[in-house]
């Protein structure tokens, strides 16, 4: 394999996104022919023993806890933003300014003026700039772009969106920064309709109207340091939408932490003149698609499995309808089996349950060459 | 982070198995505090050119052509097999002889009196062997595992299995290894009978008495270096099973490679006396359950998503709901970040995108607050 | 079995709901031990022809043109107003004013202030009124309701509800009174979200605050007795809702008649905060139901099919898990068989089928007895 | 309407296949445009309170509790057995001997020797003759026919059929003449397969080799009469069968009455060279149709409501999309109302509910008018 020119990331953020982001840096040059070999050059975060275990852990070469001297460093060539959301905008245009591609995690800043700020400079930089609403890759999704584009769904008529999580409905859940204005500025309508909205514009195009409801069910909850004591939720904790797009389509938009039961179950439909789509993050290799082109006695959803080698991203991965992440089972195996080495646990199936299957499948050619029943 | 021991690793085969195995010692340490840190330290192959681009993409730190070479090494500590099973036996006597652990893909040798010996040879030479039947390590899979053991489902009376692909239904599929006796040995039987058997054995118990139908649908083939000719399909098509298991259950199995629009459809219904469970790979982050504990007029198979904390291995990957291989869109995105740095695509959502979803966003607190819509 | 005291039905209308009334006065006494043997006493419409065929294939033991006069009849004792919805305002009233309960088809009247008048004059006659959101009646929305009552699903806080039909995507639908102010009043809003409303009321409580959204998609459409002239859609195409409910929860509604390949959709989800409910018309017998009662690791939404003995309604009809609905397998039996005597069509299977089954199966039992392939 | 010639039916047997009978031929006049009208002439059994409730209940003009009288009455033209299965073939003989047309519940008989000689006298008499296995006349199947024959399928590999019950897991249920030998001659394999194995026929074609495994996994039952004394089960609890087909496709049955939380899960898979058809009972009024015509990105299992006017029978009932069995919550509505009318419970909703629902109505139109938030 002819080797890659390499490319320097750094990271800000050390955290849940630290981890998704260094994961996918790490495993880009395994399964997809990139033009760059990243190379994982600093991370940056506050905390320093938390930062050197994930530093240590990803792969960083360095550490760093002033994001001031990694944004300037020569040896930079992207800097990859997985802070929380109220911190992307001074280092965003910190990055910026340094000339350095970015990579900047979702929703790109807390206000819009803020944002266009940087979107601004971005553009003035000449930069390559992203902000990460990673659904608009799922293979399923882009497969519903496809059809769109095709001109299967045909005019718009309807979009019907949620995001629905339920880690608030336990009322002893305790305050937190994303329950504190300063710090997140909202509630659902920017962690989650940030994602909906995303795809909307992805999939439908622009809204240029809107109307709103929003509500507290949870008014007041315990401190993280003194459960005795109540602080006040100062974000709305459910938030609903009605939008009306440019190209006439009506859209609906629901973004909750209170619906019992669903844990990250993000999901639209789609309707059109010519056909419908439907998806849901909790089973996100499918996609629905209705098209009336199908013949009246045999039309109806198909429930479409986006591993196909005609699927984008799909064919990088395995084999046609081994779904993504199917091969997370192997790593599964490896962990155990390391356990076994070191003698913590014993491992199965060993080689005796190896035999045992093998004593079957015989049995079974047996049978099938005699017409009789084998008893093992 | 305390700095783990490391173990050395070599992997014989570099095709499918040897990506999905090369693709789990490299991830193990990020997700997992295993007790050792795996070294990739040499690839074995006979393809000089494919196992040198394999072992760059992987980063095995060595190629060897001969594989007896590499079982002798005293610096390899575990051998990974991920050969074509006809090769598993003369290999793992070798890697057995030498006295390392075996890691072997599954089934574990083309006979089950090649396999008793390798069994046999394992345990007297002390070495951790494992033969991988990977789906043992889904998480919904040993959530059903548990919930048996829990008495959830109690006596057991019936187990429903298949495994389905289609990938021979085009009659211009072309002959290959996999249909050829002295390679393959056998069909579906091996390849797909063999996963749900040890599912079943995992789950049921050992199996007392076999009947078998087998059939093949399309008798000749076209040659894969000359289509002009054909060949003859030397294995099953297709393996139908009727057992009974020592618990006194019954068992029924199907493996075919002709079910059109199955991909890799592998599933099990187990009914008992307490509960029934069902699952399907292609769904593989769920288990249906169904428990007669529950009130009469609220009894229902319930879509239990195995993500949660509580779920074996899941806690290691990603927050609650968040299904394994949700991660793949951050890869996803940095492999089209990549190629926009390098000028090849430009990437969206860029910048202005970021905006455009604060946008809304902020019109809707808006809207919220005045309980008017807001036109943008 | 003690004979019923009678009970005589005099209907108004004979088109679709008229058939679907009739259906259901002449079924209940062989399905239900009513207190009453309705008797179909007299049918009353405006087209003669199409009356009389009405009548004499339902069993309506009279006919007549003039609704006034049914309504003074002596020999009546409840009227059923199956009439379109901007009729039945003034029939209402007469029926009140005589004296006779009034079973009434939805919705109540075209404008709420007329729906008072009626109400109120319903009440002051003494006489049993009843409006026909049939949907109440579903077993499994009953089910769900006794969910609610029984404490299961806790406080609520989230009402999703949608009824998505697609009839008016083909802009060659042409203008009828459902598209004209002065006969239907409103579009979808009127029709469809007053069955989902009515829901709503039924299962979460009363409503005291709405925003909505309305569009029209296609503005024109061709005359039904001249297609070469369009014209105007007087009501909206969809309507959706966002409203807050008395106890707190937050509620959505969208109603359209563009849901391309949904063909009477109507579904709604609750979110509480012990539990979650979801339902679907086009999957009528079955109520997904969650808890937070049920163990971490076993907990999911639970499909539950409301066939069983304590399910309301359900005993009435068949054994538990034959679906409401199975019976009419046997109404087509029936139809073929009466073609076959009159020697229009063969029937089948005919008892040259019925010996085909009987020797598969006991060739089934042979070979169960013998271990041994039986061929037939 | 024309009135239609009088056809006499003769029914023996007042059991649940004598209520889904005498449902059936009460129904096909309002909703078939049969060539006859069934006039209910006779019921016949041996419990006469039993049979004169029966009678009165479902309007059979007259009863009788010798059915060879019944048979040989002139004013008979066809007679329904619904008896158990062992008493079908003195029945049937005699009803052929007298030449009345004979619609005959499933199984025909107890033996293959037995409906031999039943099926060679009919056709010796020339009389229509019909077993009932009425899952033929489910739309849904009905349409995978109709897709098999239009050659969507193509050549066909594979049918996977199952008929799963529970009610025999409770160990407490007694005793009864389906575990007998004498009355009941099998289990499941007469009762369910039967059902399957018809539907295999009718969609795959002749089986020409079976091979079976059953099991009694329960051997002993309490008496019905005396539960503390036991009985022994004498015929299996559960029958599986794999099968070759003339036509070369393989085939598998299970059917069983311990399959916990299925009532009556009638299912079937079958694959072929051009596609894939799947179907259920328990949600009977779909059919799952993959087919390979689909472009290879847009390919799925197509979820078929076959409630469209071109699905066999479904115009003969309510509008498309409104689903069979959709009209029972207006019996259900009926049932209720004569309660209200006797005074022994209100019904709901009433009109004051009416009310309620037009004002939520009427505030949607005025916020979709104004844009604002209306407070109710």
């Amino acid at each position: 394999m002819e080797q890659k020119k390499p490319l320097s990331i750094a990271i800000l953020g050390h955290r849940f996104m630290g981890r998704a982001h260094s994961n996918g840096w790490r495993q880009v040059p395994q399964f997809f022919d990139a033009p760059y070999r990243p190379v994982l050059k600093v991370a940056c975060g506050r905390d320093e023993e938390a930062l050197n275990e994930f530093a240590s852990r990803w792969g960083w070469e360095e550490v760093e806890t002033d994001w001031r001297k990694v944004v300037e460093r020569d040896d930079v060539d992207v800097v990859d933003i997985s802070l929380p959301q109220h911190l992307h905008y001074e280092a965003g245009l910190a990055v910026i300014k340094a000339g350095k591609h970015l990579f900047c995690e979702k929703p790109l800043a807390i206000t819009s003026e803020q944002a266009t700020e940087m979107f601004e400079a971005a553009q003035a930089a000449g930069i390559v700039h992203y902000v990460n609403h990673n659904y608009r890759r799922c293979p399923a999704v882009i497969l519903a772009r496809q059809l769109i584009d095709e001109g299967r769904i045909g005019d718009l008529y309807h979009w019907r969106g949620a995001y629905q999580q339920s880690w608030l409905v336990d009322p002893n859940v305790p305050m937190s920064w994303k329950l504190r204005k300063d710090t997140a500025f909202a509630g659902p309508q920017w962690d989650l309709n940030s994602h909906n909205v995303d795809l909307a514009h992805y999939l439908v195009g622009d809204i240029t109207s809107v109307s709103c409801l929003t509500s507290n069910f949870i008014k007041e909850r315990p401190l993280a340091d003194d459960p005795s004591k109540k602080g006040t939720v100062e974000v709305e904790d459910a938030a609903l939408m009605m939008v009306e797009f440019e190209n006439g389509a009506l859209g609906s938009f629901e973004a909750t932490r209170f619906a019992t039961g669903r844990r990250n179950h993000h999901t639209f439909e789609i309707y059109g003149s010519r056909g419908a789509l439907a998806w849901d993050l909790e089973d996100m290799n499918r996609l629905q698609f209705l098209s009336l082109d199908d013949p009246d006695h045999a039309r109806g959803f198909r429930n479409i499995i986006a591993t196909e080698r005609v699927h984008r991203y799909a064919k990088n991965w395995w084999p046609p309808g081994h779904i993504i992440g199917y091969e997370h089972t192997f790593v599964h195996a490896m962990a155990d089996f390391l356990e076994a080495v070191a003698g913590n646990a014993p491992i199965k199936p060993d080689f005796e349950d190896g035999v045992r299957v093998l004593k079957v499948l015989e049995a079974g050619l047996a049978s099938a060459e005699s017409g009789k029943k084998v008893v093992l």
